[in-house]
Order: C-alpha cells, then sequence, then structure tokens
C-alpha cells in the first residue's frame, strides 16, 4: 500500500489534499500564536465551585454594559461567594444565584438595567456567515461573538455555554444576581429575549455534568441539592499568578476561516459526505490557555 | 386590576389571545390521549445503568434496519449486560459498548451491515418544516422523526438525544456493538456519516449527567471510570409490567402542529421576541410515559 499510494496521487492530485484535510480540532491545535488574542483580566470572572472544579467565563460589555457591570460588581463585593447552583435542567440551561438575595446592593449596582438584548451592528466588525439561520435574517460573527443580525441590529446567539441572566417576566430583564449557562442544543428562541453577559471558556464540564433537578424545569426541590459556589471573581482582582491566562482564536485569522469552512465541510478521513453548511452555534470561536512557564 | 383587564380585552382582542397563548410545555400537557400514538414494544430498548438508571430508546428500523436488527439481536443474546459507558465528551456524545467484543456473535448478525446513513423519501410520511437549515436542501418531519432532506433522499438529524451507531474510519459502518448519544449541540456534520438507529425517549438525564471523560474525545483513560450497564433489553422481551407504557406525540396532529408553532414563535408571557422560526432540533417530538393503574 506505501508504494501504490503515491501512484495514486500522481493519478488523481485531489486525493493528496482530501487524505491531508485536517479536523477543525486539528486546526485550532496548529493555529500560529499570531492567530489568537489575550482575554484581558477585566474581561474574565473566575468561578469556583465549593468541590474545587475551576469554570473561567469571559464577559460581554459590548453586549449588555449594565448587567455586566452589575455582575462585576457582585463579585467585587463578593456576593457570589457561597452562592449556589439551585437549577440544572437537561437539554436548557445550569442556573447559580448570589449567596443572598436580601443583601444590601453594591455602590453603583443598578436595580433595574435597561433590556440589553440587542444592540446597533455599528461599532463592532462583523461578518456574515454564509449559511441560513432559521433564528434570523442572517447570522455572522461580531467583534469574535456568534450573532444574529436583523437590519442594523444584533445580538447574540443563545449558544452552548452562553451565559445570560435570569429574569422574572417582562418587563423585569434580571439584575445579574441570578444567571444560567446554556447546556444543550442552542436554545435560540431565548435570542433577544433575555441578557447575554459572557460564554464559558473553560470549565464547562463542571456545571454541564451536574446531576438534573428533579422539580419544575430542573429547580431542586431541597436546599440540600444546590451546589455550593466558593467564590466567582474577576480575574484582574486576583493575584496575578492565579489569573487564568485565556486567549480566543481571533475570528479575522486565517486559521478562524480555515476552522469555520473546515466545520461546514469536514473533509478530514472519518467524514464521508460533508455536509456544505453549519449551524452559527456549531462554530464556537475556539479558546486555550495559554502555555506559561509555571506550566 | 380585575376589573381593567376585560375591559382591555374589549378594546384590543387580541390581548387575550396574547395573553392566553400557552408555551410549547403546556402544548404537550394539554394534548389528548388521541394525539399520542402508543410505541410498540418490539421498538423500545430498555437500558438499565447498574446504579439503578433506565434509559428508554425508541429503534429506528425505518432508517437503519441492518443496524437495529444487529443491536437487537445482541440485545436478545444478552451481550448488553456487563457492558459500559466507555466516553463522556462534553457537548458532543456518550458511548456505550457490550460486555465483551469478543464474544461470538449472534446468530443472523450482520458483521459489515451497508452504510445505512440516508433513504428514499418514499414510503415515508413527510411533512417540510418551513424554516431554512443550514445542512440540507430542507428539513421536516417523516413519520414522526426529524429528518434533513436533499431531493428524494431523507435523513434523520443526528439531534440531542438520538442514539447512533460508533464506527472506524470508513468503509466501516460500525455493526452495534458501540452506540452513542447526543448529549450536546446537535453535531449535524455527523449527517448522511454514520448510522441512527434511534432516540431516547425517556432518562437521557442518566447518560447526560455523567462526569466527563478526561481522555481524549472524551474516552475514560482507566476502566474504573466506566459506567457499568445491567442490561439493555427489547421491552417486548420484559415481562408485561416491566414494559415501559411509552407514547410519542403524532406529528399529523393539531397538538403537534401546535407545538411546532409555538417553538417557532414564543407567545406565552415570559417572551418579548418571538423568533418566527425554530431549527429541526428544536422540535424534539414530545414523548411520555403513559399513565396506567399501576402509577
Amino acid at each position: 500500500m506505501r508504494l501504490i499510494l503515491p501512484a495514486l496521487i500522481l493519478l488523481f492530485p485531489g486525493l493528496a489534499a482530501a487524505a491531508a484535510a485536517p479536523s477543525p480540532a486539528e486546526i485550532v491545535a496548529q493555529a500560529p500564536n499570531a492567530d489568537w488574542s489575550d482575554v484581558a483580566p477585566e474581561r474574565l470572572l473566575v468561578m469556583k465551585l465549593a468541590d474545587g472544579g475551576r469554570v473561567v467565563i469571559e464577559l460581554a460589555p459590548e453586549f449588555a454594559p449594565v448587567h455586566v457591570a452589575n455582575v462585576v460588581r457582585l463579585a467585587r463585593s463578593h456576593q457570589w461567594d457561597g452562592g449556589a447552583v439551585t437549577r440544572v435542567q437537561d437539554n436548557y440551561v445550569v442556573q447559580w444565584r448570589v449567596h443572598d438575595e436580601a443583601s444590601p446592593l453594591p455602590e453603583g449596582f443598578m436595580a433595574r438595567p435597561p433590556a440589553e438584548y440587542e444592540r446597533p451592528l455599528k461599532g463592532l466588525d462583523y461578518t456574515p456567515l454564509p449559511y441560513p439561520d432559521p433564528y434570523a435574517t442572517e447570522s455572522g460573527i461580531a467583534s469574535g461573538w456568534l450573532v444574529g443580525r436583523e437590519g442594523a441590529q444584533i445580538w447574540p446567539a443563545q449558544c452552548y455555554g452562553v451565559v445570560g441572566v435570569g429574569r422574572d417576566m417582562p418587563p423585569d430583564t434580571g439584575d445579574g444576581r441570578e444567571l444560567y449557562v446554556v447546556n444543550g442544543e442552542a436554545p435560540r428562541q431565548l435570542d433577544r429575549n433575555l441578557a447575554v453577559v459572557g460564554r464559558v471558556l473553560q470549565g464547562m464540564e463542571h456545571l454541564s455534568a451536574l446531576p438534573r433537578g428533579t422539580g419544575k424545569l430542573g429547580f431542586h426541590t431541597d436546599p440540600r441539592q444546590d451546589v455550593p459556589i466558593a467564590s466567582m471573581t474577576l480575574a484582574a482582582d486576583l493575584p496575578a499568578a492565579l489569573r487564568p491566562a485565556m486567549q480566543v482564536m481571533r475570528t479575522d485569522s486565517q486559521s478562524f476561516h480555515d476552522y469555520l469552512a473546515a466545520r461546514a465541510a469536514r473533509r478530514d478521513p472519518f467524514f464521508v459526505h460533508p455536509a456544505g453548511g453549519v449551524s452559527l452555534c456549531n462554530v464556537p470561536v475556539p479558546s486555550r490557555e495559554k502555555k506559561t512557564k509555571h506550566d
């Protein structure tokens, strides 16, 4: 076979490319350092579960500045410390709250934030995705975030790992003291209905693998089922050595372009039928923890 | 307020409908018995995990008859008993295998099934979904299954809870001794690349909440991490009292029509912005366990 293969490639040059086509994961693994950008520690929340699990969340002040500011103020006043996961609904969301919703609100906290559910396209770099989206006129990537678009407005899509703000019935918008993360098929029906404050970059498995709540909507039926949160802290407020050095792939890079193309048409050897398209939430922006001398 | 509300409804009759619009879950809960059909016990697999969790799977012989026949033959020869979940990859699949892949194959077992990845539309009832699909010319519902379509061919979509056959590199198609279930954002890139043999109707949380494997692709790195399976049995082979009385909603019923419309445009009170569309995998066909005198 070793002798035959080069001859075949000579006869059918396409075979060489087909045989060598990298998978999306390989493209990500091989992406040069220049195709990654550091996430500023002011944009990172570090959640520590009481059992030691660490979840790193990138904040999205571009989309919900007031809600994000509230979440950060709660972090700086340690209101997440001693909080708990109170809801785990299969194929939907995992939800958590501050330690005590009766605690005094931190200075500058906005009790009734506006409905930050969408924003103007203007001011962000935007690239459309060339595949149809059942939830939007168009979908695309805006300054590194997966978004839907209608006219001049865009909104972050409620994809797996996206973190949003729980709320009551409208006009309530939530104030940030209850957060959720999507843990299943993207519930895009929530697009433009809830404020998105971020996305999980690392440690999602500490939330997604929690036992499902048995109450209505996956809520726990007994506080003893709640999963305690040790702390949720802005990375900028942590000692430098404890800050996760997270990077996200630049969505204007060649690597991301190749990753997107490979996600839409898998030509690595396992596949027999490339789809020729991909849904917005199936091109999560790759992230990684930068290797440091300590590693 | 009680006095004012009827007056408002009188002035704006639309408000009454808006206020009363049921959620998809309410539509399912209120669906009359005639809108449900029983799943034959010959089409149901009952998987018992060693810890007692029960997972009920509806088989899909319409789409992969040879693979399904293999899985059933393995069940009848008890080869799933003592099997194990060996892979749990976050936002992708949970995978399990028979007790011993070196065991003699049951009579009639087909070691090399054909690539049952798609089939003709002809012979099934088919209704298109009126929303665009990035993975297919069209998506729709064929005899109760969520499918993609291209020309006269259809295939089951790899949605959350769908059960497929693990395989090696093509032309291998898998023989049914390794199965997986989708536990995250639908990996539709797998459509037409793997044989679908069924879908989980009940007990998904026993698989989806398992701790994620830490090896490559979520495989366990130590057999002691494997999650033991007590048995996987065709419901028809169980004593009548132990057969789960599962029903799926008739997709030609008014209830399903209303459920689909509500999934595509949420008008129940929580929502402020109905999407106007829905993705194929976000309209899972509702199922329930029929209440019996024993309940």
